[in-house]
C-alpha cells in the first residue's frame, strides 16, 4: 500500500497516461507515455514483452514516472520507484487495463507470438512542484 | 539548424513545457518539467547551476526531451539528445526565455550567488508516437 502526496494525488487521478522514463541501453534516458493503473494505492502498467521500455526496467528496475496536471503544465509529480515484473500471458491484468480506458483489447495491440507482463511501481522518492 | 518530424512539429509549437528525462547519480532517471525556448531550429533551456538536473546533465549530457500534444496525450515526441551547456551570468537568454514566458523574471528565481546557464541540445535520435 503506497500513499501520494495529498496535494498532488490528484494529478494521477486526471491524468489519462503517466510519463515512464527508463534507463536505455545506449545510456540515454528512455521517455514513453502510457496507460496505467492505481491497484490498492500501486500504480501499474501492462507492457508487451517486446518493447525496448520492458526490456530497459527489466534489466535494470530503477525508474521515474511522471505526471502533468493536464489543466496547468506547471503541476507536476515525480515518482522515482524501483519496476517488478511479473507474467500476464492470459491478459487477465492487461484486460483490467482496457475496461480502464473504454474497453480497449490489448490483445489486438500484440503480434502474435508475443507476450504481456504486468510491471508495479515500488516508489523510492517522491517530488512535488507547483 | 536541427529539423524536427513534421508530423509532430507543431507538439513543440504548442507546449508551454518540455519534460526533461536526465540520468541522476542515484540510477534513477530525473524526470521535470521546464520551459523552453527555440532559436536557430536548436532546443534550449536555462537553468539554474544549483539544480540537481543541472549537475545531472553536467556530468552526463546524454538527456531525453519529451512532449506530449497538450490536445492529445497519446501525440507524443521524444528527442534523445545531447546537453551542451554554457554560462549565462547576465541573464542574456534567461531574459529571452522569461519574454517567451510572459515577461518573466528570472533572477526573481534564483537566491544570491546563485547562476544561469544556457543548455542546448543536439538530437541524436527521435521517435514519434500516435
Amino acid at each position: 500500500m503506497t500513499s501520494f502526496p495529498a496535494s498532488h494525488a490528484d494529478l494521477i487521478e486526471k491524468s489519462q497516461i503517466l510519463v515512464l522514463g527508463t534507463n536505455g541501453a545506449d545510456g540515454f534516458p528512455q521517455v514513453t507515455a502510457l496507460w496505467f493503473l492505481v491497484e490498492d494505492g500501486t500504480i501499474r502498467v501492462s507492457l508487451n514483452t517486446a518493447r525496448q521500455k520492458t526490456k530497459n526496467l527489466s534489466r535494470d528496475p530503477k525508474v521515474t514516472l511522471f505526471f502533468v496536471d493536464p489543466e496547468n503544465p506547471y503541476r507536476t509529480l515525480e515518482i522515482r520507484a524501483n519496476a517488478t515484473v511479473e507474467p500476464d500471458p492470459d491478459y487477465v491484468f492487461a484486460d483490467r487495463v482496457g475496461a480502464k480506458y473504454d474497453g480497449a483489447n490489448l490483445r489486438e495491440m500484440d503480434a502474435p507470438g508475443q507476450s504481456r507482463v504486468v510491471v508495479s511501481f515500488a516508489p523510492v522518492k517522491v517530488n512535488t512542484f507547483g
